[in-house]
């Protein structure tokens, strides 16, 4: 039944906005903005006893007055008139909400508190799963439903990945980190103050309820129960991968945490042993989130950890190998046949060797794929970055890679990409090469690197 | 005398290009398109024998048939008919030569060797300053002289950052982070085969002789004798914030270093030492590189090791707290005066103290501005961290931001922003914004403060 409920939730057949407004001032405004210029498929109603249309959609007094049924209420009326929303919401055999509005747990003196444990109360009562209270809301890219305050979470590319947050601010963060970086995503949310629905609740129904979530993201601050989150994962009946960044490191962001959200972070170093041991693995900053849940949704695990660099300029390369080898990489030597292959492509004065300075094939973006292919094939090799950096005479040669790889095989290795052009020049190009067959563009050599001995780290857990 | 023709290499009263041409296959065509379309202001002359004009400029046959007096001369014709073109310009009396020709020191087989020590002597008969062979060549951002075959270089911000890169891809690479983050630079270049510009040569120049610039980063694969690079930096009589990126550290790497560039890279832990001892600031990555000098150009430096982070939003502040203190920096503890300002100007339940949530005020601009004000004149505060994240709501902050910035004092302690937006939506504020009063936008608040951190290593070595 719970599931079920979650389900409604995240993939509701309708929704009621309690607190819907035409004015640019309240968070209802912009919650229907998300809701209508998202493209949400779903029927919405605007609830607001003082207007008849709001967003030109007909509004409703109470979410009593709707007559048809109602999946997801999002409310944002303020922090008192909650309790009694939410009964009707019961009432109205709602079958999950989202509580926007803040002002309960996290803040100072006593009110808050009672305010919260009455929302907790109400909600046991109907037994309705709660996003909140105190949160941005979700999105749901896979269905588009966009059931937040920022209606942009909406242009974020649809994939793979889902956010689980702490944090608004750091889920809205990542979330333009994602749009710039072209990763998609299944869901993003933030858990606010977790009145009903905690870390262990949402990674347990995307580990094993969602088919769109293929990795699952989290960012903590502090949890009550820590060992609910990992024994959730450890005795969940579908492996995905999930990462995690944990902050709060510090005694005073601890102390930043403890006000934020109402608990303490704890002691960073028993929390880094306890994700070790539960098999989730800790990036340490938004980007290595960012580039890490990429690669896990678009690339292949790896078998060893023997690397590749092949790379269009040298400088480049030999970054992108000292990056390799210093996060406990290898870095590749090639079978005979290989490099026989390898020779016959590239002219003597080359290096041939790996990492591979594929400059004198920049003109011929055939060469420069065959080498790929040849690599990708090389049984030495566990994984490929793959690296061209713009020049104004090579303007032609992500195009021309671009039609190649349209008809190209998928690669069976991953293959983590670095094309760096500027604004402009490359840009469409890279967007179509990214996630097909099997490649993750990535935005630097360095990054690529990391991304690559992250996914080697996820491969030996998961596989 | 050397310097007196550095000067005029980097800034010629005119510029032929040998080897020039009107075919987009060759990088004549390119050197032509970077200074035309690079609205080079001086006087270009294409030299080559076979036409009558090359990008509608009319073409000589030799650079001796030129009448007027040229300081440079771009040379881009094969490499056996370099020495030649090379006498040429010894006879014309060109102050300075950029052999963007490959094919020397680099490859495999006596000939390149034979040739490139050829060259050697001619520019040592003509007393001539080369750049190359085998580089991209260089851009002169200050004066708008673009003497490479990228033309999009020209299209990077003007500023007081100079690049000594000894790759071109990595000059590339760099160049193109460089655009994306709006950082001001002053000139970059690739010294290519250093048959007479070296790193000591070029930094000396740098240092002493080039107003425009601010802060020198090198990016160093291996070179024969780094003694006199340290000894050159150590004994200058300017002081500049220098950093450095040492490709090469591991084995392998160090393999391609010696293949790419004809040196063996060296033991990477005995340049770590002999950095530090120089007073050069080491960097990890070419992003870490692009932020520490753009911090560097626009900051002023740190008395002390104490930041204050203030948030829009508290995960991003925490983060940024987190990484704050990781890298031995410390939060600082605002003086009683500081923290009664800042309780008048928030309500009490956001976090007052460092990390500052600034969350409750997102409406209003002046009160934010007013929080990073109070901040900046706090006697325990030596930098700042200061974070807005979007969210649809507050689609207007940065706008109204930059309205009352411009009229605001300068910064007396580095202000390091991170203002995160979907594409298009902040841009143009992002960019009026960056570099004024002291403020330093970076892209996330991790890399914000690492920045930081950076900034107070240089500040220790250098003020």
């Amino acid at each position: 039944m719970y599931y079920e409920k979650l389900n409604r939730l995240f993939s509701p057949n309708a929704i009621a906005v309690i607190g819907a407004s035409d004015s640019f001032d309240k968070l209802g405004y912009h919650v229907m903005k998300s809701l209508v210029k998202g493209n949400c498929r779903q029927p919405i109603y605007p609830v607001n006893p003082n207007a008849q249309t709001i967003w030109g959609i007909k509004a409703y007094p109470s979410i009593m007055d709707i007559s048809d049924p109602v999946d997801l209420a999002v409310i944002v009326v303020p922090a008192r008139r909650v309790p009694e929303a939410l009964k009707e919401c019961g009432k109205k055999g709602i079958n999950g909400v989202v509580i926007i509005t803040a002002g309960y747990k996290e803040i100072e003196g006593e009110e808050g508190k009672i305010l919260e444990d009455e929302i907790k109360s109400i909600a046991e009562a109907f037994e309705i799963p709660i996003i909140g209270p105190n949160t941005f809301g979700f999105v749901n890219i896979t269905d588009g439903v966009n059931a937040s305050f920022t209606y942009e979470f909406s242009l974020i590319k649809n994939g793979g990945v889902t956010l689980i947050s702490q944090s608004g601010g750091f889920c809205h963060l990542c979330g333009f980190l994602a749009m710039e970086e072209r990763m998609g995503m299944a869901k993003l949310m933030s858990l606010g103050n977790r009145v009903n629905v905690d870390f262990p609740e949402a990674v347990k129904y995307f580990l094993e309820e969602d088919e769109a979530t293929k990795v699952i993201a989290l960012y903590i601050e502090g949890i009550e129960n820590p060992r609910a989150l990992f024994e959730t994962i450890k005795s969940a009946k579908k492996k995905k991968p999930v990462i995690a960044y944990k902050a709060g490191r510090s005694e005073k962001g601890d102390a930043a945490s403890r006000f934020h959200t109402g608990t303490l972070a704890g002691n960073y170093r028993i929390w880094k042993g306890a994700l070790r041991q539960a098999g989730i693995l800790e990036v340490n900053s938004s980007e290595e989130l960012i580039d890490t849940a990429k690669v896990l949704d678009i690339c292949p695990f790896m078998k060893e950890s023997r690397v590749a660099v092949l790379s269009s300029q040298a400088g480049p390369g030999m970054i992108a190998s000292d990056t390799i080898e210093s996060l406990g990489l290898k870095l590749s030597t090639f079978s005979d046949k290989t490099q026989e292959n390898i020779n016959h492509l590239l002219p003597p004065f080359a290096i041939r060797t790996n990492p591979v300075d594929m400059g004198p094939a920049w003109y011929s973006p055939e060469t420069i794929l065959n080498i790929l292919k040849v690599v990708a094939e090389d049984e030495n090799t566990d994984g490929i970055i793959f690296i061209a950096i713009f020049a104004s005479a090579n303007l032609n040669l992500l195009a021309d890679m671009e039609k190649i790889i349209k008809d190209m095989e998928p690669f069976n290795k991953p293959v983590i990409a670095c094309f760096n052009a500027p604004h402009g020049v490359w840009d469409d190009n890279i967007k179509h090469i990214d996630g097909k067959k099997g490649i993750a563009i990535i935005h630097t050599p360095e990054r690529a690197a990391r991304a690559m001995a992250n996914l080697y780290k996820i491969s030996l857990s998961v596989s």
